[in-house]
């Protein structure tokens, strides 16, 4: 199914293209060919460079950097923004979430979704995880139409009979067949049981089992509140990292974990013993706003965890603009450690970026450099609160503002230039986003 | 020295004007004469209306809400975002940025605060209060051509002689007396000792002694680190608070106090207490930032401490922004308490506009209502992340990208219509700011 021509090549020059390994910035150029970096230069392109390609465009002195991706979200939910605030997590769910996502169809989940890829793109994210469980091949077909990249997955709640989870293990097992590597390698596919606490050991057993099976990681909510925490510790004698390691399944597959907000030192101490590869989606806004908690992240960082940060659905945060997360991410560690040195730029940087292409295992996206493909952004620089023009990760993590984005590209392809989108109608899907929810509202009525 | 015609009236047709007493959205139109808000109407305009004004324009569907106040920061170091980050408080004071400052003269302060009034009316600022001790004549000036609103004040270190004391003293006092209810109105000052560890006793008393002459409120640091505040109780035996109250000051003059981060119950029922009017300028992300700690704002609430909203500096945020300052606010709260019903969006909101013009006791300006001095900023609600377009509150608090503001007024005159200055020139002093900055640092080296 894969269906991009990438023989394209672009140069942009006059760019100040960011090293993401280090405090380090190059005025210069890059080349693209076939959606990969293929030449990071300093200065001014030769003769032969330029004739080798088919575009040439002028950075105007913008900051070229990696794009941003989000490991945790539910962008089907994205006509939930402003919903419900203020309630606790159950009641959330229960009271608000619940009876409006009965109703959600094809064609409702639809326009969320375009709403969220519209936010995502305009905000600077590339890349991003969708853990959702209603008409996963539309949200594939949206990857390839659209030109993001994607780790997409049917994700299962079990809390229902054996056959009931036996269709949901059947169907996410062939969404993940079906769809990994496709869309010219932009959609990965994932297992993803939902929690802990709505899924029987047995069952995650199964998934894990498949997963394995499949050579794909898991993805799975861990201990977002302390009462889930504590319920299951008080129904299975372990906290349910305890509780995975006993069952074995750690080791068995790759994992990328969501929220970890309720674990102690030594259950942070099983994931950094694990054998396999353990990520965490970190999601401190969505944690802050729904009363849930802090991570500890510092204690995760001591003990080399790769942390990669998450916005989660825009009914608990209310944006998926991970600039937004990126700060808020590094302000919360240093404020409630006391501690200014902890979470420093470049550290917060990664995690917003080449971290999270890591655990979604886009090997590929290496970064702004020569052989990685080219998922980047473009930055104005020209903006007041990006003033004096130092200290460039400083202000990439405490001053950027998602506006100040410019230009989005996935595997060297825009799908934004000056702020304009190339491959979806904005105003349109606002327009549906908006139909769609009062029409979904009036049903609860 | 009033120098503007504010005889100028303005119809803006087909807004939807915002309440901030209440979660109510008016689709209508507003009358401004003489810098007030004459009419708020629901619906269209009658002829007569329409007739009676010189100037109408059409508000597209766009939100109209109250100005931001910024009710803490030192504009004048706006040249230091990011010259130095990751230090705690004493070692980012002494080793970067007053080596730096001690080289800061009249054009690099006058092309910092330019710096900062283009970010802040970006930003939605219409006013601010500026604690600094520079060339504050200069302030005064600017507030009168950019058209913003402020109070100004020059800041007092009292680790000196007498007769230095006495110097900062009359100047200060004379800079109070001259520029008080200046610009038409605009310029309110205050008094402002910077903290109780810069300050002797006796000096916050001689200052107090001239605030109260001058019927102007008093401004100060309050336990901004624990070191200082365990440094005074070690040295007096008394919380700063404590002493304040013992020196019998806290019921001569009304207080604004910036960043109250140490403060225990018993200290806040001193405030609460007191017979003066006393304000708290909660700087969340400052406070986190420098590892400072985060100020107990749920309990002040609960006590009805009226708490405003401040920035600080951009060498320890790093940005003007009082959008990110809000969420901020309303985010760490409900995270620390585990309480997602804390920090409501209209008492957040509220804390970012209406509490900030009363602490710096604007008293003309009550929000968006008939009579009230016409301060206030549209809003285009046409982005993703506002959509779909319900529960304004919950999309200024937790969705507003301080970029979806368009137009800023003070007293009914516009200094950004369409994102464009109309009293500052951008470029200008983008490019002025970064030749002082790198003068100034050339001067280090």
């Amino acid at each position: 199914m894969t269906k991009e021509n990438n023989t394209h090549s672009i140069l942009i020059r006059n760019i100040n293209w960011v090293s993401h390994q280090q405090n380090q910035v190059t005025n210069g150029y890059v080349i693209i060919e076939n959606g990969t970096f293929s030449k990071l230069g300093e200065g001014e392109p030769t003769p032969q460079e330029l004739d080798r390609v088919k575009q040439v465009k002028w950075g105007k002195g913008k900051w070229l950097i990696p794009g941003f991706v989000n490991t945790h979200t539910h962008t089907g939910m994205n006509l939930q923004r402003g919903y419900s605030d203020q309630l606790p997590l159950q009641q959330w769910l229960q009271q608000k979430m619940w009876p409006f996502e009965a109703n959600l169809d094809r064609e409702a989940v639809a326009a969320a979704r375009g709403l969220a890829m519209v936010e995502m793109i305009k905000s600077g994210t590339t890349t991003f995880l969708e853990m959702y469980h209603l008409f996963m091949d539309d949200f594939a077909e949206d990857i390839i139409n659209s030109g993001m990249r994607a780790s997409l997955m049917r994700a299962m709640i079990g809390l229902c009979s054996r056959e009931e989870q036996d269709a949901k293990l059947k169907e996410a097992t062939h969404f993940a067949k079906t769809w990994h590597k496709e869309a010219n390698g932009r959609i990965h596919t994932m297992m993803a049981p939902h929690a802990p606490y709505t899924c029987p050991p047995d069952f995650i057993e199964r998934i894990v089992e498949v997963a394995n099976d499949l050579s794909i990681p898991v993805h799975m909510h861990l201990a977002e509140t302390l009462k889930e925490t504590e319920d299951h510790i008080h129904t299975y004698g372990l906290h349910p990292i305890q509780h995975l390691e006993e069952l074995q399944l750690l080791n068995e597959v790759d994992w990328l974990f969501a929220h970890a907000v309720h674990l102690k030192e030594k259950h942070i101490e099983i994931i950094q013993n694990a054998q396999s590869n353990i990520s965490i989606s970190h999601n401190p806004i969505s944690n802050l706003k729904l009363g849930s908690g802090i991570a500890p992240i510092k204690m995760m960082l001591e003990k080399g965890i790769p942390i990669t940060l998450g916005t989660d659905s825009v009914a608990s945060n209310n944006t998926l603009d991970m600039v937004e997360e990126m700060r808020v991410a590094a302000l919360i560690h240093k404020g409630i450690n006391q501690n200014p040195m902890l979470m420093d730029e470049i550290t917060t940087f990664n995690m917003a970026t080449i971290n999270g292409y890591r655990a979604l295992q886009f090997e590929q996206v290496k970064g702004i450099v020569e052989g990685s493909e080219a998922d980047f952004l473009l930055i104005n620089q020209n903006e007041a609160h990006l003033q004096p023009s130092i200290q460039i990760f400083s202000h990439l993590v405490f001053a950027l503002n998602s506006h100040d984005i410019t230009d989005v590209y996935v595997q060297g392809k825009a799908l934004m230039e000056n702020r304009e989108l190339l491959t979806l109608d904005k105003e349109k899907i606002i327009q549906e986003a908006n139909a769609h929810f009062h029409r979904l509202e009036g049903l609860l009525k």
